[in-house]
């Protein structure tokens, strides 16, 4: 990551990263092996960021416990997607052969079970009530996972349950970093609370947004295709936007490929075009744009430089190209 | 389980199993369902009942913490069982058909994540030591599976590295309980440190007997197949010393086939009654008594009805048919 995307916290996080690396070493090789890969093929850290700016923007000093949460966080990000991968064939990640491709279902599995094990021995040190809203983070993961299944190709999917869904599999955790950041930096209960709305807020801004970039994101830029959503059966907000405001043949149109469970690529690039011509990023977009700036109003109370950290953060989601 | 094997313990099983209930029910039904279904299947409740006589033994009075313990230790062990059995194909689990099988392989993954986050959760109320203790052993697990898989089909593996591998997918976890039980009910650091190596020692003990009955076993008390680790390729106990005793045609043609790694039902019966006329089965009784004996000198120290029990399961586990 460039140093001017460490929104503040640079110091913290080559601290995380030296940790995540600690945290990646065993007495068995082959573990030691996939947990290091997985764990150094790199990610924007949000976690940790926003782990690490609620801990000092409530004025906390001493970094080290706080560098210990942060890698707790991504662990428990890192782990879920070695089993995400398993659990949708998934080839790449960040940019490289995901560890099911490059070291089968069975080594990745367990080492997605090492990386959870890391995060109770990490835990160890915490009081109860942090423990308890990682925990609850960690729980929301696998409901979320679950609630994306049983909503694929489901094109009566509401509004509602897509933020409920994505509450789950992408907000939870980042709220619970910056909880437990804020909480770390002994912050008052206000603004443990308005930090957690925070970090919830831009969660889910930062998941709307990764779905607009599925749809109209640049492949070169995000080293990955797109229109993996539609490909795997995910509606997301677009479809679900594009389908209360085309025409009714547009409409009609989109409805049908997006229900049918084996789509060619011909039937992806379409449903891609119909999206866009029905203003699905245009509606997605507006959208991550409220959580974003409900994401500002949490920290308005504020004044000091990782205020702005935190304000640069979700303007930095909101507006990435990748 | 009959009344008769609770060990002196049965009224806080009893609780266990009403913990074990609570913490698979959650918002989402599917994983509610899934989470029910593998941790009400019963089993042994082998870990739990160490947690809770090593809790007793030391002098524990209040049960709740320790129940919460025992709880937490057989949760790990299930969210380990559904992972085994999906890196396995495993069918068949605890007489039932299993998670994989029944629900498919992502939704058991994630509700294996789901059960491994209330462990998380539970941990919260306890100290570091007791956190690091149950950390490291969910760390031993994948360990041990790693490992499990290197070795299979390699006759080269020795004694050493058999035990080695047994106490990480075995020993430690139910060691973990025995000391955290002992911890939870203040036992004096001799005395935890006693209950560890019992139960590290039980384990070794339960995973030979294990391996023992997958040779001679009754198919019908057991509820499956014997011959499975043959067929899978692992190497126990058994093959190893019948490797070190048999004539020296025997062994070859012993050696022959447990290297192959596509072996016919054939094959596999063959190797059974290769291994038990050279002698497998009895050398290994042998060496889980040894290992059971070793148990029992931990807590000799002991004089309540509770030790009675800790050497009655010892008993329970080296001469069990099933």
């Amino acid at each position: 990551m460039a140093p001017n995307l460490s929104f503040g916290v640079a110091e913290e996080l080559d601290l995380v990263e030296k940790r995540l690396r600690d945290c990646s070493l065993t007495e068995v090789e082959t573990l030691s092996e996939i947990a290091s890969y997985v764990v150094n093929s790199g990610g924007k850290r949000i976690r940790p960021i926003v782990t690490l700016l609620s801990f000092r923007v409530v004025g906390g000093e001493d970094a080290g416990k706080a560098v210990d949460m942060a890698t707790a966080i991504e662990l428990i990000h890192t782990g879920s997607l070695i089993h995400d991968d398993i659990n949708d064939g998934g080839e790449v990640r960040r940019g490289r052969t995901s560890a099911l491709m490059k070291f089968g279902l069975e080594d990745s599995l367990v080492t997605g079970d090492f990386l959870f094990a890391k995060v109770f021995e990490l835990g160890g040190q915490f009081g109860e009530e942090v423990i308890l809203i990682t925990a609850d983070a960690c729980s929301s993961l696998p409901s979320g996972e679950i609630l994306q299944r049983r909503f694929r190709f489901d094109t009566s999917i509401t509004v509602d349950q897509y933020v409920g869904m994505t509450e789950r599999k992408t907000a939870r955790l980042i709220s619970a970093g910056a909880r437990s950041g804020a909480l770390i930096g002994n912050g008052t209960p206000d603004q443990v609370q308005r930090l957690g709305e925070y970090g919830k807020n831009l969660g889910i801004t930062f998941q709307i947004v990764d779905d607009i970039l599925d749809v109209v994101g640049s492949e070169e830029k995000m080293g990955k295709r797109i229109g993996s959503d539609i490909r795997e059966g995910h509606i997301t907000l677009l479809s679900i936007y594009a389908m209360s405001n085309g025409s009714e043949n547009s409409r009609e149109e989109l409805l049908g490929i997006l229900k049918n469970d084996s789509k060619s690529e011909d039937d992806v690039a379409r449903t891609l075009e119909l999206i866009k011509e029905m203003g699905g990023p245009e509606r997605a977009f507006q959208e991550a744009s409220m959580y974003a700036k409900r994401a500002k109003e949490q920290i308005s109370v504020f004044d000091n430089e990782y205020k702005d950290g935190l304000e640069e953060l979700v303007d930095y989601i909101l507006n990435r190209e990748s």
